[in-house]
């Protein structure tokens, strides 16, 4: 563990809405084991289930994170089955959630990730169903204090990814895909980048020149 | 007042919405009266007015916070009655909110409680319609800066409690109540808690063996 | 620069909603250049560019809040033409937004007002329909840290006001204008306050005597 002049950020991203505690609950957990921590909300409004979405939001928010920055983001329709709690860590950022394909786009080209199978780092009141609070909380917290990558379980290297979105050229036409919308009614597709110029007025920018 | 190693938390529950500046309110007055506090939102959709939703928030997500924590939950169709706004003490945490049943689940066997009847701990805008920002959150703040009980005022014994959920045993039936369902499915009912495994399928868990 | 004995705040106002990720992506610019800031959330549920409602807000919010709090308000539907983006300080608060009504009610007697053109003071990302994140989030935090408004671009005279709400008295009549409502059924008007004592009934107390 190296000093920090300033407190580890923690950003979070689930699906756990907001008219139930679950975030708060995570929150309590993070203020317990990391009171240093600053936790700062990405977003807890993603559709129930929705990865892709998950991951496109990260993908958007990292690079304004300070470095070391540990990314929770649990939206996971597996839990209680054998899909694998992980921790990813690069050389800018760390990130923890279940192995679903919630770091598709942000993955970098150089990562390790290690399972979160250490109970020595879970909560003791562990459920089936409420990982966030009993496993994915504590990690970051832990991860933020410092514990490195390796004390949390074996290395893994199987990390899932989502699909390519739909891409076709043929002829004189060009098939993409829709993958994010925000409010102000900018598009994200396989294609490139539409802003919203008013209206039905878009902007674009291809991803390939 | 004791040192403290971090700074204290204020965790807060209320049914002020998202669509007002109201929550906001209360944050700057504690961020002015308390700047070292540390303050974690729980929940602010609780449906208005609903005591019993509060309540049981503030039951899931007790054990998950640090000792000392100052839970503020303002749920109050009762402000500008002549309901009384009250401090809780047990040996590991304080509640603050008015006295109207919302620490029904979250009480101790052993408490101290006093009400918040001082005028030095008000602020001095003091409205009738929000005690959330006038009297709740500066004894909040004060609380947390580690100001004891018996300063804000007499101590009472009448804290009011929500009558218990319906539960009926006879002949081979039991008859029981839903009391909280969450955005997963998952049920809380006077009879035990209902999982929800996938679809309509339920993982059963009785209060009592 | 002057020492604080504590951390800054830095409140927000924004149309940004809750289901993309643009306030933590603010929230996240605000850590990395003032990672000693406390961020408070005053609203982001202000519907798309209703600049009258986040201007109410503000005027609701500011008392609350310490003094050399930076009220970051961002509600712009004219991003991308040329509205100025503005930092205006007066002797308690600093506020930083575009320059389209938003500090209307907010105003103080006396002010000093900049524009935020001095790209040293920007995000190099900088584009076209980002300014909360781009200028807006890093002026906040650079003045929060104490940089002073002239460093940021030229003194500025002509801020843009809302036009006064209506307000008619003929024979024995007044038409006034509801400026705003809240959860709790409260209405604000021109021609005074109207607090709802329950159902139907109001408690009015007049702007003027």
């Amino acid at each position: 563990m190296k000093m920090m002049e300033t407190s580890p950020v923690i950003a979070l991203i689930t699906d756990f809405g907001l008219d139930d505690p679950f975030v708060g609950i995570m929150k309590g957990v993070i203020s317990r084991l990391s009171p240093h921590a600053r936790v700062i909300d990405i977003n807890h409004s993603i559709p129930q289930g929705d990865i892709q979405r998950a991951a496109i939001q990260l993908w958007m928010s990292k690079p304004y994170f300070p470095v070391e920055t540990t990314f929770l983001v649990v939206v996971d329709p597996g839990v209680g089955t054998d899909r694998k709690a992980i921790l990813v860590e690069d050389s800018s950022y760390r990130y923890i959630g279940p192995n679903n394909g919630l770091f598709t786009y942000a993955f970098p080209q150089e990562y390790s990730a290690w399972e979160l199978s250490n109970p020595a780092f879970h909560l003791p009141s562990g459920s089936t169903t409420f990982h966030g609070r009993d496993i994915f909380a504590p990690a970051a917290a832990y991860s933020a204090n410092g514990v490195p990558g390796k004390e949390f379980g074996e290395e893994i290297h199987d990390l899932l990814h989502l699909p390519n979105p739909g891409l076709n050229a043929e002829h004189d036409r060009i098939h993409g895909e829709i993958i994010y919308s925000d409010r102000f009614g900018n598009l994200l597709t396989s294609i490139g980048k539409f802003t919203n110029t008013g209206g039905q007025h878009y902007h674009f920018v291809p991803w390939l020149p």
